[in-house]
């Protein structure tokens, strides 16, 4: 038996050696980068017109002056020239400054005559409405690094630096497998003591969120049908997520089929509550890694968001900042493990508090669809009082 | 010109009768459910042992008793009948629990000799370690609503429920569309007049992440040009989502080529920065609903997840409750408009306190990488106070 902290020490230790992919810009949101990413111009490239109205020279600007148009600057064209200092040009937002102009006036502060311009201010001073070259990075700027997340934000920064593909980090190659012999499948109706199984699509379902693809099986509680069956996973493989099968029953084979398929223990058991019985082993070459999770659903649900999800998140570079919420009332825990208690969070004036919705246990699936995740409680403390503040393990 | 929330009544005023489509459970994550979920047995459906260990009748215990084990209860199997009151039944997590007992003694308690049991504890109650039938729901109770949003917790309720398809809501058929002659696409080296396209890639990323597909198109500024595009599309899409060409340039043809088509303004300019120059409308039949942004990539940005995002998943019965953040520094802003401060928002000891970034305007997309929302500051103020607490937009 291991604690949580050194659960989490040990699955550290523990790293994997990602390939890399190619992948289309369209395909990129959620996505984690394998390359940096530096600005191929000044961004922005030009000095950028950045409302409609005209452009003109400051230092001959006089009040109730008429400045005449002398062309129109679009968006989109060669860069013009202002002739004579006591005109104007009219540019469009999104347009080259015009050469010898310095600053823009908007079309809501000037009255227009025919080809003429009166401009509505008592001074207008050089440098108004112009997005400034180089403003926002220079060229060869780092932009993104090596293991961003990737979200709508950072889409629009690769579009804009010309990059129609991008090299991301590859998710390897993954199995689910549930075992249990009392599951059948979603489409089947169950026998009176049988049930649906719910795991392993819950758990493709949340890696799928994050982009990692995972294909999902069943094995019956038989010992050699779960060493074959293993041991083609494992073949096929690099990473197997298990369900089941881990707990001190009688048909709990799985940590010995492992030791036989040379998967070395590196935890049995975290003193936690849900979750306890959670097996974690890798291959001699660190080349194959196997979660074997406790089939009840809420410990399989805490222990892949809990222990898995930042385990591969840190194998592409992200190291997700520990979350806080404000226990919103009294709770008490006895025994010598760490809780990690249901919650539903409610942002209450900027603060996030957690009400306590623990549920029927670990096989109580329905009460997940009533929380947003989970407070972790300490197992140095029983009594937890309102308004004390704990890690927040957030699964929406 | 309308206000912030003059414009969100409007949007919230019109609404648009989505199709119900079938999809594989595999496919739920992330859509909306268009159909209530009901238990079709209890949950769970029969007294579920929650540990392994063995299984008797709690009024029969005496301390010291070796209970003779009868049987062995696995999961999966039909129910066994305990035959004489003195025994026990070992039983595996999961299983039905036996007739005739009551309670349930983990391995851990016991000390097990040959074939029978010793119960190391010196009181044992009825109703230790059982999930009691319909403890969690009962059959036919409402599981989860139309409306709902589905996350790895449902979709682990769906396939419990033997749910293998399920009817969702489909997001109606819709193209984005970019005018600019100043912008080429990501593939293509741009002119030093000439920037690359980012607004539609990252729409597209931002709908994609919701399971809403569209279609990308960018058009010239011309005016017949976009008669024809704007038509063409309109004739093939339900909803139009434009960037550029709303605001008060000379090639800014959109609003009025809108109206020709048939669609009459709701709106056209929010006070708000940045994206004031948004304009909405819909056709005579609300068939047709048409979201014109302005161009530049901030203005874009919000306007899509200030209104869009939210109108959409309003018309799947979705009204997100809205989040909060504690501004951490001063802030000032003078115009009279609805300002959207950029914001880094840090989970401080379970309160989200908001670091303005403000950036260098609605061009510069850089900006948006470094912050996690906007910051909703009241047109009413021009200074905010740090500790002050503000509506918060989050993009990531």
């Amino acid at each position: 038996m291991v604690s949580v902290s050194e659960a989490t020490q040990i699955l550290n230790s523990v790293s994997f050696k990602l390939m890399v992919q190619t992948i289309r810009l369209e395909e990129a949101d959620q996505c984690v980068l394998a390359e940096e990413i530096r600005s191929d111009r000044d961004l922005p490239p030009f000095n950028r017109v950045a409302m409609d109205g005209v452009a003109l020279a400051s230092k001959t600007f006089k009040k109730d002056h008429l400045f005449t148009i002398e062309a129109t600057q679009p968006a989109g064209s060669p860069q013009l020239k202002l002739q004579d200092p006591a005109n104007c040009i009219k540019v469009m937002t999104g347009a080259m400054l015009p050469e010898n102009t310095d600053t823009v006036i908007p079309f809501e502060e000037t009255t227009i005559e025919s080809n003429r311009v009166r401009i509505n201010l008592d001074h207008v001073p050089a440098g108004l409405n112009i997005h400034k070259q180089g403003a926002d990075s220079k060229k060869d700027d780092l932009l993104l690094p090596t293991g961003q997340l990737i979200s709508p934000a950072e889409v629009a920064m690769l579009a804009s630096v010309g990059k129609p593909e991008i090299k991301v980090f590859e998710f390897p190659k993954t199995a689910i497998i549930s075992t249990g012999d009392e599951l059948v499948d979603v489409h089947e109706t169950p026998k009176p003591y049988q049930v649906r199984r719910s795991n392993t699509y819950a758990l493709q379902a949340a890696m799928k969120k994050m982009g990692w693809h995972a294909s999902r099986f069943h094995v019956a509680d038989n010992k050699d049908l779960i060493r074959s069956n293993l041991s083609q996973c494992l073949n096929q493989n690099d990473i197997l997520i298990l369900s089941g099968g881990v707990s001190k029953g009688e048909y709990d084979f799985i940590p010995s089929v492992l030791h036989e398929l040379g998967i070395h223990k590196l935890f049995h058991n975290i003193s936690q509550r849900p979750g306890k019985p959670f097996w974690f082993g890798v291959s001699n070459d660190h080349r194959k890694v196997v979660f074997a999770l406790p089939g009840n659903p809420v410990s399989t649900f805490l222990n892949f968001y809990r222990y898995v999800k930042p385990w591969m998140y840190k194998q592409m570079g992200i190291t997700e900042k520990p979350k806080w919420a404000i226990l919103a009332s009294d709770f008490n825990f006895q025994p010598k493990l760490t809780y990690f208690l249901q919650v539903k969070v409610q942002n209450e004036q900027g603060q996030w508090r957690a009400y306590p919705i623990p549920g029927g246990g670990s096989g109580d699936f329905v009460n997940l669809n009533l929380v947003d995740g989970f407070l972790e409680l300490p197992l140095e403390k029983t009594d937890f009082k309102a308004g004390e503040v704990f890690p927040f393990l957030p699964f929406r």
